[in-house]
């Protein structure tokens, strides 16, 4: 058997075991506020994407020897939290598309996607006041402090990306881009699942440490293949509007190479081009900075960089992870960061 | 002294400790993240409301027998997501002024705004968490889960009044606005702190029943005031705009009684008055429903309720704060009811 084939398996099964969960959670019928919320509150949810977070969290957790079910409410409630993030990044982005499907605004406008985004991340705190039940007082209350770590690094992150799109900042190095995902990406995609899946399977017994390094290079590597794929990918697969970040003017690791590599002329044009509201933008112009980063290798460097990052995390696995028995999970943390570089 | 007079005291003194606090909290030196979401994050609490939530939980504690430590960090957090919430209100509303100055959206953006809303209800966790040190473990996650089911009601009370907007929903009675502002204001308004002020000050020790129907009562008649300020107070005193709420279409209490009132012609204006979208409504419409609510006595009616509302609140306090000894915190919570009626 190949490998790299635990991850799409154990995503699969675990990715399956937390839909269900947090169908039952977003269920749970009420009255006529809950109507009112209903449908919309289930759709990012039940389009159902990879369930990278809640598996990981789960994976490591057992990794450490813990039950699925010992982990199943943090992962639930990470779940919610990432829909509730992408119902507002959708919004704050104007992104037209998501799962390939029309995104919440789209369908419902904005008042009621940003309103059902709170109600996501409201409805987390359940499955983690639940973890009382199974883990107690004090671990659960651990586990909170960590999610409340977690969601500040996550606004910060974004409200550093807002901030250069509203500023139109064009100053910024591969450095920036790396503290920006930190934050932005890595704490909620890979830092917190490992690091409360390491809480929970070891009952708070372990230095988490080496988990934030292990986390932020396996969720950088991931990041960067997200932007990749958004250039590069296949629509039917990738479930976006290929192209999307370009015409919102996102800062992604190829536009920072890109505006490092050109001549002053084309960051002239970048920058101008980067400015113009979406609306506004023209196909041509688009046109135009792919074939720029064509010419200069962005999109190589880029690949290169996540490259070296996944490389870096599989160090660091060999950290955190050192003395633990073998097993299933073991190896879909292990194999996971040539997992992240490699998906289409 | 007028007896009244005791609950703009407490406001001035508890708010001001309660800002201070919260200014400490939001100010923690952080890295580039903390520096973008910065100003942006203190404007809204910095602009000062009334502090009506934090002192009334801090009085109920007090009342209780605990100290304003006891109670400092649930009021803060309260005071946080209340900011949260205004700011996506306004968001969602498309309110332009906000305590007298412009709204956070019409300064920042819509996506700055939203992330901005998201920090602070993120912010809110760090001293819900910090109870554990002053109130123990088991304490601390009895308030957060207090905490969870307020912010659950919340954002159902929203999405039930943002669904009646996004279907010019117009077949509602007292009893729909009721329902509806039970779950959007007074949970979070007067039931929240009432109830956590109470579970601080008797250490857990009290049914926490009356103070659900106090905290509605005292709550809903503090909305329909509200509404009646939006339509008749004082522009500078007030910080919003007067008659916003008729330009976006709100379903406030007198709005329903006119539509309950009103003869089929005018119904059918109505309804389509409310289903035009801001930029396109005339004034002339405006003072068109504004002269219909004046022949129809909607306003002497919902002024009317109020009343009735803030005397049953007055029936309840004697239930649930029966047997406490007498206290300058004591007469804040009985003088309540009749200042929210009587605020300008």
């Amino acid at each position: 058997m190949n490998r790299a084939q635990v991850v799409p398996e154990i995503l699969g099964e675990y990715g399956a075991i937390c839909r269900r969960a947090v169908r039952r959670y977003l269920s749970i019928r009420g009255d006529r506020g809950a109507e009112y919320l209903g449908d919309a509150l289930r759709d990012y949810p039940e389009r159902g994407g990879r369930s990278l977070r809640s598996s990981l969290c789960i994976a490591v957790a057992r990794a450490f020897g813990a039950s699925i079910d010992d982990a199943l409410d943090s992962a639930v409630a990470l779940e919610m939290m990432h829909n509730s993030f992408l119902i507002h990044d959708d919004v704050e982005d104007d992104s037209e598309v998501r799962r390939g499907r029309p995104t919440l605004h789209v369908l419902h406008g904005v008042p009621i996607a940003i309103n059902v985004g709170d109600a996501l991340t409201v409805l987390s705190l359940r499955p983690f006041l639940r973890n009382r039940s199974t883990l107690g007082a004090r671990l659960s209350l651990r586990i909170l402090e960590e999610a409340e770590q977690m969601a500040r690094e996550t606004v910060e992150g974004q409200a550093i990306e807002l901030g250069w799109r509203r500023a139109n900042t064009i100053d910024l190095g591969d450095d920036d881009y790396l503290r920006m995902v930190l934050k932005k990406t890595c704490w909620y995609t890979t830092i917190f699942p490992t690091r409360v899946g390491a809480l929970i399977g070891s009952r708070d017994g372990v230095d988490l440490e080496p988990f934030l390094r292990f986390g932020f290079f396996v969720g950088a590597a991931f990041q960067i293949q997200d932007d990749l794929l958004n250039l590069i990918g296949d629509r039917a697969q990738y479930g976006k509007e290929i192209g999307g970040d370009l015409w919102e003017g996102k800062r992604t690791l190829m536009i920072i190479h890109l505006l490092n590599q050109a001549n002053d002329d084309e960051v002239t044009r970048l920058s101008l081009f980067l400015a113009t509201p979406r609306a506004d933008k023209r196909s041509s112009d688009a046109t135009w900075v792919r074939d720029l980063m064509d010419s200069y290798g962005s999109v190589a460097y880029c690949q290169q960089v996540a490259h070296g990052l996944a490389g870096a995390a599989t160090l660091e696995f060999e950290r955190g992870f050192a003395g633990l028995p073998e097993s299933r999970d073991l190896s879909f943390v292990r194999e996971l960061p040539a997992w992240v570089i490699s998906r289409a």
